[in-house]
Parts: structure tokens; C-alpha cells; sequence
């Protein structure tokens, strides 16, 4: 194997690493002796790729937004329909994948954002305004091809949609059921017919119309010694 | 001033203080020196009332409990429009009152809870739970009593202001825009013709039909020196 291959390979083992244990123990408690001990990687190796915890956060959320880009970019001509579509892969996402929970923990976190903001860390990694300019694009565009019910405006669908979608993120991590798609499949059954009109709400899936495949799935740690 | 009121102010400061605290660092980080310090009270004082940060974690939930028991109390016969009252209370709560924000969160945040958890927390002291429980038992009573639309279900109804209410608090704590009551309006517009009908939706206020008065202010942080 390459050297430079073994580099990639052993930071994305960390950054595997440090997302489960944000994930399960929370930014502040989780230390770097854990993360490298679970990525079966050297402390040495570890300060090589990031000097400080806050450099992994960044590298968490980093990667986190990587996936939720992959969720809602190659949506061509996105419509209502890719909004929910994109929404159960979201919730499907963070039901199982530990990258998009902590990094979603750690972008929600004000904590952990002080200390990013304090590093430098831009817009772009704020995996909640990702979500929401993204939702607010679509809808916006849904509202100017009048695909909109004529009494509903494109800010309170988005605010909902966001809403909502934060709080099932929220509420799966006391209660994993939040995250099993029938609560989001029932909240778009009750909410499309007042968005689009009761006529034209069964154009659309409320349980979501593409999107079965898993959302990528990476091996969670790769031993790899004590190799940099 | 008798020697017990001194004792119940010098705890009411020490919630107070450590719900600022815990609020604004998180339960991990915040300091017991930093909270005793805070409401101008010795750390012997301190470990008097609350031998160590989990007791003091378990008494800011239980604050942040008893308001909100008194925001959801008292609705007699209550309907959906209570629901909508109650939930702007809380959303109005939120962002004013530290001990219910941080009461939220130490209910929300695993690491808190677990700690809590292995201290022996009751149910109870869920807030999360609490507010689910009875926004569940208001909205199926209006179901019973031929309140909802026919073709809504009070399962669908009630998931989606639990999760919309979940996402305000949540997204507040970044952006307090979120917490000013207006997006909670138009949520309510928004959601309130499908759930009662069209025809019935004009019978409610999507604003809040009550609740003007504030919530239940109190003085942030009561100097008593170091007697306990």
C-alpha cells in the first residue's frame, strides 16, 4: 500500500473514530487518547493529522456536509417531490451514520461552535444552513412554477420543513423511532394536501419516491496500525 | 431574614446560576466554582446544597419542570387552541428563561441524561417527555370530540407539534429569530386548516388566543453572601 494511501486511510479511520465517540460521549468529554485507541491508531500518528480536538471536530463536520451534499446535490429540476425525497435520506442518514449525527451535533452545538468559529470555521460548514438554504431554494422555485397551493407561502413551508426535520433529528437521539421514516411519512401526508391542494397531493410520495440505497456506506474504523 | 428563607434563596441562586452556566457552557464544561462564584456563594454553601453537578444538573430540571407544568396547568376543557397557546408560551419561555433552556437541554443531552439516568432521574423530570405526553392526551381528546378533520389523525397531529416545537427550541438556540413567536404563527396557520378543515380554521388564533403575561420572572441571580 502506498504511503500516501495509508495517510488517507488512517484520517479517515480518525475521523470515523472521533464521530462516534462525539456522537456517544459529546465533544468535551470524548478525549484523543479514546479516539486513537478506537481507530487503532498511534497518539503520535493522531497529532500528525490533527494537532487539537477542535481540528477534528472540523474534520467531522467536514465530512458530515460531504454527505449531505451527496443527499441533495444530482436532484436535477428539484421539486417538492426531491425535498421529501431528501428528507428521508436525511433522517435514514443520521438513524445510521455516526459522521452526519456528530456532525450535526457539532454544528447544532454552541459549544463546539464557538471553538470552530474561533478556528476559522467558515459558513459552508454549517450543515443546518446547508439543509435549510437547500430546502428553501427548492421551495421557493416550487412556489414560482405555482406548484403551491394559492393560500400557502414558500417561507412557512420551508420554516416547517426545517422545523420539523430538526426535531425528528433531535428527538431520534432520546428515541431512535423518530428516525425510522413513518413519523416523516406521516408528517408529509398530513402536510401536502394543504401545501399543493388536496386535489393534487397524491402526485406526490409521502413516504418518499426514490432513495432506497443506502447512504454510503464506509467501513466505521480501519486498523491500520500505528502508520501515518 | 429567618435562617431557612436565606437557605431557600441561596438554592434558588444556585439553580439560577448554574442553569446560566450550563446554558451557555454546557453541563460538561460548566465549573462548580464558576457557579457558586456566580450567585456570590461559597463553595461550602454549595456543596451544602447540592454535593456535586449532578444534583445541581437535577434541580435545574426540576425548576425548568415546574414551569413547565405551569404553562400547560390550568387550561381547563383544554382544546387545540390551548395546544397552540401553550406552545407559544413555551416557545416565549425559551427564549427568556435560562433555567427552561437549560432544562431542556440537560433533558435532551444523552451525557447529561445518563448521568441523571444513573442518579436515579425519574420519568418525571423528562421535559420532553411531559410536553409530548400532553400535547398526546390534548389532541386526542379534540379527535374524540369531532374536533379534528376527518381524514387527520391525532397520532399525525400531535408527532408534527412535538417535532416543530423540538425544532424551534433547537434552532433558537442558534438563530433566536426562531424563538420570536412569528414563524410559530405561521406554522400554526400554516398546519391549521388541514387539521381542523378550512371552514373551522378561522375559529382559532394561530397567534395565541392568551398567555400575554410573561413567564414567571425571576430576579437572575440573588447576591446572599456565603451563608447558607
Amino acid at each position: 500500500m502506498a504511503r500516501q494511501m495509508r495517510a488517507v486511510r488512517t484520517r479517515d479511520a480518525l475521523v470515523e473514530s472521533a464521530a462516534a465517540l462525539f456522537d456517544r460521549d459529546g465533544f468535551d468529554v470524548a478525549s484523543l487518547a479514546a479516539v486513537s485507541a478506537r481507530a487503532g491508531v498511534s497518539s503520535g500518528a493522531l497529532n500528525f493529522h490533527f494537532p487539537s480536538k477542535v481540528e477534528l471536530a472540523e474534520a467531522v463536520v467536514a465530512a458530515a456536509a460531504e454527505r449531505l451534499v451527496r443527499i441533495i446535490r444530482d436532484r436535477e429540476a428539484p421539486t417538492l417531490q426531491s425535498v421529501i425525497d431528501a428528507s428521508h435520506e436525511l433522517v435514514r442518514g443520521l438513524r445510521g451514520d455516526a459522521v452526519l449525527r456528530a456532525g450535526f451535533a457539532l454544528s447544532g452545538c454552541r459549544r463546539a461552535r464557538r471553538r470552530c468559529d474561533a478556528a476559522g470555521d467558515g459558513p459552508g460548514t454549517d450543515l443546518r444552513r446547508l439543509w435549510c438554504g437547500w430546502v428553501e431554494s427548492v421551495v421557493a422555485r416550487a412556489e414560482r412554477e405555482g406548484q403551491l397551493a394559492p393560500d400557502v407561502t414558500a417561507e412557512e413551508v420551508t420554516e416547517t420543513v426545517v422545523a420539523v426535520a430538526t426535531g425528528h433529528a433531535v428527538l431520534g437521539t432520546q428515541d431512535p423511532r423518530w428516525l425510522e421514516g413513518a413519523p416523516l411519512t406521516r408528517f408529509w401526508a398530513l402536510l401536502l394536501p394543504r401545501v399543493v391542494g388536496a386535489a393534487r397531493a397524491g402526485l406526490f410520495v409521502a413516504a418518499g419516491a426514490r432513495g432506497t440505497e443506502p447512504l454510503h456506506p464506509r467501513p466505521v474504523a480501519v486498523t491500520v496500525g500505528g502508520e501515518v
